[in-house]
């Protein structure tokens, strides 16, 4: 019993923390001392890159990037409808599954997209059974895009079929919409590649019940903030990206009485709102979209070399620029380092997957980890990895954010607009945080952890504004 | 814009932290590079003060107050029901005014609990006017008596009379019940001692609607577990004193299922609903009975040296010890330090009231501030702060917390059990966190703050004990 503090820390009458520049040894001594030591791993930038300044067409790139910038921080992303795929999403066809992460054939599909795609087509009612379904898109019946192309985004598989209902997103100040499906839950579940009558029976019940009492209370309510929420949750121990309690909690605060007002079926009314109470991740598919709502206002700048797209289809990592945003520079999706649920192992995992590292493209999600010390259970690591990792993304972004802020950090503003300058500059990776999905079609979830992003796509991207 | 790094920092390629001891004026230069600076105002501890090991009577101090903090981590609050204050908590009688802190006659008491009292007697209809009130309590009409005396805690002014609807908590562990009133909200509210229309009107609205309809949710969904519920609030930004954000948001996710099922009346569910979702401080009103309850269990151990009550009646402040329940120790109350709303100032605050103080005592509340470094913007200070006071108060609890940790310190138990002895000997005394009320009776709450309990109380304790 009794409080356990170190002896040099007793002396100092405060705990201690030390920052340990060189022999790892000493670090270690620390902390067999219980003294909290940041081992720095420092390394001279890469010699070779020059600072971008101008573009050949005469654009100073600090004023393009400051101005995508201003749009990303001032969009305010709200929740404005509900809807079905097919009658909404632009460009969605009936024939048509979106994907997440830049485009790819059924060929170099990964194992969960492939097993989300044989879902969603017996979700449909197009084939019988996932061998159906392969058979379909083997005969060329299914077009195939990324949600990217249509103003949407989808978690890990990310997959939408014409039938979904999605949320339907608007950025209040410039106009332009996005959207994503509703969040199923952890597990055995479509968007990680698993299939079957469970998976299909939850997602008929999303449609036929928990939509219609959604847009219902939406369409009492009017526009439901976002930026917002995303702002509040981030005081309440939220990222955004892999730790939505604080988000799904403040959503159901903010549905309930118009749930209330225009659900008169009592047990369906229950029954949304358990469904919504089980799963932490539901404010997921509306940080996404938030996100997305506030990139898109940056694109098109010219000679802007901010971020504004960063998705991976479990094949391939892919980014756009905000200065040239119809290009994507690719590279191989990478491995996770995470944590498994029972039962499963590194040897299950598919490499890094899906589209939600829009949250960190967008200044939150683990860019914002900081404010989120309590994900190293969902995901490893610890609180202190928590706070280096976005101490450590300031120095590849362009700007820190007027309206998210982490209080741990003294309410200082998110890390926002990856500038591929500073990442080539200086050699630092955008660190993610992700579930994990199993590699083989039809299984689900296996886990949960954090990578960088590949420096290839970073390195031609960069070369590529070397033309501009 | 880019993103801002001080010199030594970017050398180093980490922030750095500082521990200065000594001359102020090196942590003022380091402050001025942006680097975090912990000032250490170093003492040497009251040289007189003995090590009490075993009581006259031949018990061990240490085993005593293990088993008090046992007991204290062991219990397992939960709400089981919602009932009327003079129908379920023991020893309330029709004439009976419960309030806050040790015993205190009309004479002795603050504006806000005067105010309170004339309130409570308008809204039972007892009386017509306040001033009718004070008539009453001056012919000998009234009985008062403390919360504590009751199994009852009341935040700020903490009055209860005998028809106002209370939750009642009982530690699932022990069987001992805790009560508390629902909360009202901030502002002009009975608690931080305004009376008047817009109060009555509110306190009715909550017996009438509110009562009934959480009592029926409760009585469907069956108990309500609360330490979960606030060891999940802490890791959501809470500490459950001043910030309960994530508390009541918990809280009506847990009832949300069983209000629907049981409130056919649509539009009086939208309004409870709505009601708890504007009032962020809701949960408080739990976590105080929470923490009582946690508590109890651990009063009448020989010779426990650990505070099992610390509570303020806005004249006094008062603890009382696990070994020796039945006794007060009391000094003044003392002044709070904190942040105004908009048109008062420390001229109007009244000092220090309410037993909120229960909730440190339990160990979470300001002894958890660590997890909730966003509650500066309702108290003051700074995040840093926050993690210094949670810091501070391991020096003076016997133990750390089981079921309540902070994500920020490594997931470190909450510091739990003050032992009056380690105040004492440390010369350290207990950090609290508090709304600040109107000095005036009648007019409400005027800010938020901190400040440390008085220490006369303390020595007074400590003397007793040598006596045991």
């Amino acid at each position: 019993m009794g409080s356990s503090a170190d002896p040099l820390s007793s002396f100092f009458g405060k705990p201690l923390a030390v920052v340990n520049v060189g022999l790892a040894a000493f670090a270690e001594s620390m902390e067999e001392q219980n003294i909290a030591v940041v081992d720095v791993d420092w390394q001279p930038p890469p010699a070779d890159v020059p600072r971008l300044v101008r573009t050949k067409s005469g654009v100073m790139i600090d004023e393009a990037n400051a101005e995508a910038v201003r749009r990303i921080m001032s969009g305010r992303p709200a929740i404005v409808g509900l809807g079905v795929a097919r009658d909404v999403i632009p460009g969605m066809t009936d024939n048509m599954i979106l994907h997440a992460g830049p485009p790819i054939t059924w060929e170099r599909m990964c194992g969960p997209t492939r097993g989300a795609v044989m879902g969603a087509l017996v979700y449909e009612g197009l084939a019988e059974t996932p061998e159906d379904s392969a058979a379909m898109v083997e005969r060329g019946e299914i077009v195939f895009d990324p949600c990217h192309h249509h103003h949407a985004v989808g978690p890990m598989a990310g997959v939408v079929s014409p039938s979904m209902p999605v949320w339907i997103v608007e950025n209040l100040e410039y106009g332009n919409r996005a959207y994503c499906t509703l969040n199923e839950g952890l597990g055995k579940v479509l968007r990680y590649g698993a299939y079957g009558e469970e998976v299909y029976k939850r997602l008929h019940w999303m449609a036929d019940d928990l939509y219609p009492t959604l847009a219902d209370a939406v369409e009492l309510s009017g526009p439901i903030d976002l930026r917002g929420m995303i702002a509040q949750a981030l005081h309440m121990g939220d990222e955004c990206h892999n730790r939505n309690r604080a988000g799904t909690s403040l959503l159901l605060r903010a549905l309930g009485p118009s749930l209330a007002r225009t659900c008169a079926d009592q047990e369906r009314l229950a029954q949304v709102i358990e469904f919504i109470d089980k799963n932490d991740h539901f404010f997921l598919n509306l940080s996404m979209p938030a996100g997305k709502a506030m990139l898109e206002p940056a694109e098109r700048i010219e000679g802007s070399t901010i971020i504004t797209v960063m998705a991976r289809n479990g094949t391939d990592f892919g980014i756009r620029l905000a200065g040239d945003p119809d290009r994507w520079f690719i590279a191989p999706a990478g491995v996770v380092e995470g944590l498994y649920l029972p039962g499963f192992t590194a040897e299950d995992a598919n490499p890094d997957i899906g589209d939600s590292t829009i949250t960190e493209t967008a200044g939150f999600g683990g860019f914002a980890m900081a404010a989120a010390p309590a994900i190293a259970s969902f995901i490893g690591g610890t609180a202190q990895d928590a706070i280096n990792t976005t101490r450590e993304m300031y120095e590849i972004c362009f700007a820190e954010h007027e309206h998210f802020s982490i209080p741990a950090l003294e309410f200082r503003g998110t890390p926002v607009g990856m500038d591929v300058r500073l990442i080539r500059e200086t050699g630092i990776l955008p660190k993610l945080n992700t579930g994990i999905a199993h590699k083989t079609p039809g299984i689900g979830m296996v886990g949960a952890g954090v990578l960088r992003a590949p420096e290839q796509c970073f390195i031609d991207a960069f070369e590529a504004v070397k033309s501009w």
